[in-house]
């Protein structure tokens, strides 16, 4: 894999997590030539689920990324059916995690491959190049660090947190299983050590659930921060709310202000930028006074050119943060 | 498991493998109150595609018993659907063996259930009672026991012979790997010593490809001889063909007759009545010349109806072989 599409050229590394990030990240893919941007994904809401190895994250940017994603739900696929829900349901098995007949077809090779001992990274490019998809899609490990909700009521996977529970449990902590142990991805170590990756995007994914994990893998946040690209964040924080998921119920629940300033303090140092909501105007002073660069821009992707106008303004910032 | 549903009344034994055998088994389900009959079910054709474990025969029983077979077909569920099998395709995945959104949940679940340590009886009799079966299904073993296809082209695994290659390779000789070290399933075990079994009955599926298997497993074969119950197998060969799939082509290629009475032959001293179609009036005499007691009947099976008429005349005569 040395060398490979992402060599030579100016390139981007884009940071995400599921829905969120991967609408930037489609963004970001009508304005970069494919080649040039990697998207780094999270795994530690990977599971397996009936014996199937399910990845949501980075099931979600492929078929974003390949035009086959639901544009309702921003997950799963378009035209999606359930028979299979409903057979199993007839059956007695366990329901409440949804995979859709579509779908199912990426859970069933993937596990078949991994016990056939491919890695993820391997699958997720291979699932990428038969979709034609141009940039590349990287895992941010190829092993595998769980996260775990810690809440009242116990520790929870993810999956049983955020799909089974709805969220409803309050969170005291969240740890990241075995990360200590962990490498980054093949492809993800040698982009952090690439002078020619020119653009780190850490997209407005859920900071603690997304990001984190990917920041939790040893030495990722040190080679973020030591690297000579800008790193610039989008918050996800808009208004006081989260555009999507559990971000801010989260925040409140562990004592945070639910704002786009608290999550420019938790990136803290790893940040050169930070990109505000023009919602968030007033908070731009005090973010700016924590001495992060910061701008403002148009970040609720609602629509297609939304999403491209946001990847522009990203990359015109970092830019600016190199020159 | 001792004792159970069968236990006390008179039995009934059916044999058989899938589509032809089935067929049988629903008529012998009209006619023999549930807990009274025991559908020993082939296994020789189970195989792991994909990751999951296929169980084809007994899934076929259990639509069938269900009411949820397809009644074209005589395999998979009715209304079944394809999204899965797109998708599979659309990733590059094997699509030689077509699995439907709604049938996919029994494999899902099998698989789980049998990686965490359940046996395939237990998987069988759960999916039975979840579906309100009253007939018990019981595999012929609980060990894997695959047939393989010797052809001019090599050995092949018998599901690829059978989809794959379409049955096309010439067929010089059938096995049973691992049959000599497995036994038969506990409920088939204790049925085979069951002295309140008081009829078996070989379902007109393929002798090779559907009842050799079981008769394989050591003991069986015996235990049905000895049993006090008359045995009482139906031709699947009507008119010098076979009533559905490869028992024709496959006979010629190794060099037999196309026959009911070569069926005969085949199964020798197990059989104490051999039912033979009633285009096949003018053979009667000669089967029966081999010592074993015969009857006409209308065996191929169209209407449901034309099931239960021929599990009828297959329950009287084994009356008329007790007496």
């Amino acid at each position: 894999m040395s060398g490979g599409p992402m060599s030579g050229a100016k390139k981007v590394m884009a940071i995400c997590g599921g829905v969120g990030g991967a609408k930037l990240a489609l963004g970001l893919s009508k304005v970069v030539p494919g080649d040039q941007l990697m998207v780094v994904t999270n795994t530690g809401d990977d599971f397996r689920h009936l014996g199937l190895h399910v990845s949501p994250d980075i099931d979600t940017v492929t078929y974003t990324l390949s035009g086959l994603a639901n544009p309702e739900t921003g997950w799963g696929r378009e035209g999606e059916t359930w028979q299979f829900m409903d057979s199993l349901r007839q059956l007695g098995g366990e329901d409440w995690f949804s995979l859709g007949d579509k779908d199912l077809a990426i859970h069933v090779e993937r596990t078949r491959r991994l016990d056939a001992g491919e890695t993820l990274s391997q699958i997720t490019a291979g699932n990428a190049a038969t979709l034609d998809i141009g940039p590349q899609i990287v895992p941010m490990s190829d092993s595998h660090i769980p996260t775990i909700v810690e809440t009242e009521n116990g520790d929870l996977a993810f999956q049983h947190y955020f799909v089974r529970e709805r969220c409803e449990p309050v969170v005291t902590g969240i740890r990241f299983a075995g990360a200590a142990d962990a490498s980054p991805s093949p492809a993800f170590a040698r982009a952090l050590d690439d002078p020619s990756v020119e653009a780190i995007i850490i997209c407005p994914s859920n900071p603690f659930l997304s990001v984190d994990p990917i920041l939790a893998i040893p030495g990722v946040r040190a080679a973020l921060k030591n690297h000579d690209a800008p790193v610039v964040a989008v918050s996800p924080i808009v208004g006081g709310e989260a555009i999507k998921g559990p971000t801010a119920k989260m925040m409140a629940e562990l004592n945070m202000e639910v704002s786009a300033l608290q999550v420019a303090h938790h990136y803290g140092d790893l940040l050169d930028g930070f990109i505000i909501d023009e919602t968030d105007a007033a908070s731009e002073a005090v973010v700016a006074a924590t001495g992060v660069a910061t701008r403002l821009a148009q970040s609720v992707m609602q629509t297609e050119s939304d999403r491209t106008e946001l990847a522009q303004v990203a990359l015109s910032f970092v830019k600016d943060l190199r020159s």
